[in-house]
């Protein structure tokens, strides 16, 4: 059974290279653009999809009317009074519902901790103006490939300050010719050059725009910082531009890169400016905005962990929302609302899978915990022939070892290992040695005590034992 | 060979309980209590211990004096004027070898990037003080073992609002008692209760001070958060104060911790103020008023990432230090320094090794790389038994995988397998069928490109081949 997949026309765009990129093209066929102040009738529901604006230009938010009600989701969100394209979030919208009566909000809770509000995403062009002014080689900037109206702000004051454009990948060029080609922004297509071509033009006439904010080692900023880019390495002229905040977790490779990049020379401005980078989420001025205009009877903060949801709901209690009409949802909950509760009424199992990266596929639990085993200590196998007509060994044992004891070459393990193994067949009992499968669980717990004596490792201990 | 350690008396006392705890009794022989403001002669150097500030009490610079020239070494600092304990950093003795001449400097560049000044320990008590007012239940107070003063304080508050305090974690409470056995915070031993006194009193007469601000999750505030705790589990009335940051890397576990404390009710006060925990690493504009007291001829920034000690070289440019007179080490550079220059001389190996936790000895590299290669792929045993007169299979293969396919009970893999194997014994030429070594290898290769077109993986494959 298949879906379609409503979005207004940019978001749907990026959506589709993301399509083009899996392999997906069939599904495209599913896709159904729509307009913003318009209500769709879908199933049930009546959807309307609202303007907001974020890091993400023609970013939407959704009033979802149902017979218990309408439903209010944000999306991700700030209100940016000043955005790059001058197309405000529709608050009229929003009020507009708040005064016939909301029975649910869900709204962003990313930046519930922020005092005051989020700086508008044209703050940063300032910053990027007096940087351009001052660089003498090439200028280099770096952000989310999704935030296209700071790439185009980078490309802007690129153009004032005569430079050509490259823009470094796929995924930002996909974004940004995308947003051009459906008229989100106006660029003349003859200012970008390719990355080989790079070195053709004078570097204080280039600007490269680029991935690799987060110091992902396999974005083109982190193969220029590690001399690994086949047509740009870093020069100590080079002024770059990181124009992000690590999200919480990529830290230490958001240092790593800055290193690589110090090391080879360049100047480097990342956190030095406080307006090199604005956020894309509501600060708590802007959440309580959404809160006054909707003023829903029930709310639901989404989009963060336990801590912001659960600070984000302070928020909505000065703001006149009661205690008790707020849930917290953990993953997986389902919450049922109608004009005279909300409430938890079911959870459903959610987690992580491990996904084979080669083929796609979920792999299998057992699968992860033998591996989980083989990599905290090792493996031993033990080969063994026994003659059970005169209950003896009929060779040397075969031992093999992996991951447990150093130099693989280095018989002194083995060797001991035989004598285990032969003292036990010496001393085991005749009709211990008629069968095979008995014999292997004895072979395996005595080797096991062995090892633990010796080692203080439980290694996976495979007995392979033939009778003849 | 043993070298003697060199201290004042609290740091110390805090490393004699690190060599208690790890069986080192017989080694603290060699430890030497220094006094600061005196001179002493070891080897070849003058060494002076200088009193300087940090969120561990009692820190100090070092002055080595040696034939070419006074080295001054800052150790972590900051320059608080208003410490808790009073003792205020020995600026005049930093002047003092300003005056004289200093060859080099070694400055703490932890906080290289943040501009102003750290503020002082002492602006975290008005935090304190207003959180402890306005707390019904118990108040739980987290932050690093070794910040004696920030306990102090939180003590300090306790006391004030007539709570008892109950001390949880073991380095904890050996710091903070080995301050008080050495006079250098006076406190009376009354006022303490022991973790499984705590239910006794009521809760608006308890403090507990805890570690775990890192979201350790062996710590007591993360055993108290999951309910694992013997004497203290999380109630929806306690306050709880978590006074430090999140070091660069624990973001992660830090809101994993906070969120089940606020899961489990209770009020969390953490990043909402601004002074609930300050920094004990200097802001630049200290970095610069050591740099202008010492006045050193070369400076070396230390503690910090290279972005860290190259943030620290722009603030020593703007001191007057010549660029050229500046070196950025990385981790095994050695240095030479005398009047004429400063420069690096080798570079000698660093980097990680991995221990084995219960043997406390290092892990062969091999070993590491083979858990490596068990983990990313699993591993196929295949024991075959070769008839070499007749040039054929004695009996079906034992095959045996793990990590590899799921649910090993599952016959389907052997029987692939079986087939594989059998169809290359049929059709291998006979002299191949007699040698065991060389078979080994050539069934290796067949079943591993048999299993990376069906799998994509390259597991290892361990064949063991018996001829008879």
């Amino acid at each position: 059974m298949q879906f379609p997949l409503y979005a207004t026309p940019l978001p749907l765009g990026m959506i589709s290279n993301k399509f083009d990129e899996h392999g997906l093209k069939a599904h495209k066929k599913y896709f159904r653009p729509v307009e913003k102040r318009k209500i769709y009738k879908i199933g049930e529901f009546e959807i309307e999809w609202i303007h907001i604006t974020h890091s993400i230009i023609d970013a939407s938010s959704l009033a979802i009317t149902t017979e218990a009600g309408t439903i209010i989701h944000t999306g991700d969100f700030k209100i940016d009074h000043t955005p790059i394209d001058g197309f405000v979030t529709d608050l009229n919208r929003f009020a507009h519902y708040g005064e016939k009566g909301v029975l649910c909000l869900m709204s962003d809770s990313t930046n519930s901790y922020k005092e005051g509000i989020t700086r508008s995403e044209s703050t940063v062009g300032k910053t990027f103006d007096s940087i351009f002014a001052k660089a003498k080689g090439r200028v280099i900037m770096s952000t989310f490939s999704s935030n296209i109206h700071r790439v185009y702000q980078a490309i802007d004051y690129g153009l004032k300050y005569g430079r050509k454009v490259s823009v470094i990948g796929r995924s930002m060029e996909r974004n940004l010719f995308t947003a051009i080609d459906l008229g989100y922004i106006q660029l003349d297509k003859s200012i970008f050059i390719d990355p080989h071509e790079v070195n053709k033009y004078p570097d204080k006439d280039v600007l490269i725009v680029t991935t690799g904010s987060q110091g992902e080692t396999m974005s083109a900023l982190y193969r220029m910082a590690t001399d690994e880019h086949r047509h740009v390495k870093i020069k100590p002229t080079d002024q770059i531009i990181i124009s992000a905040k690590a999200i919480p977790g990529n830290e230490g490779s958001v240092s790593k890169v800055l290193n690589f990049l110090l090391k080879s020379g360049a100047n480097v401005a990342y956190q030095d400016f406080s307006e090199i980078h604005v956020s894309g989420h509501a600060a708590q001025e802007e959440q309580k905005l959404i809160l006054r205009l909707v003023k829903p009877r029930f709310f639901l903060p989404v989009h963060g962990e336990y801590n912001h949801i659960s600070k984000h709901k302070e928020t909505a209690i000065q703001c006149g929302i009661p205690e008790r009409n707020i849930v917290l949802m953990s993953d997986g909950d389902q919450i049922e609302v109608c004009a005279k509760y909300m409430k938890k009424i079911k959870t459903i199992k959610t987690g992580k899978v491990f996904i084979d990266n080669q083929i796609n596929e979920q792999i299998a639990d057992d699968v992860v915990i033998d591996r989980q085993k083989l990599a905290d200590s090792g493996l031993v196998m033990l080969v063994i022939q026994i003659d059970k007509s005169e209950h003896k060994l009929i060779s040397k044992p075969k031992i093999i070892s992996y991951g447990l004891v150093p130099d693989r070459d280095d018989k002194a393990f083995s060797i001991e290992m035989e004598g285990v193994i032969d003292q036990f067949i010496v001393n085991a009992k005749a009709e211990l040695l008629e069968n095979a499968r008995a014999l292997e669980n004895e072979v395996r717990q005595v080797v096991r005590k062995h090892i633990y004596r010796q080692m203080k490792k439980y290694p996976t201990i495979v007995p392979t034992i033939f009778m003849m």
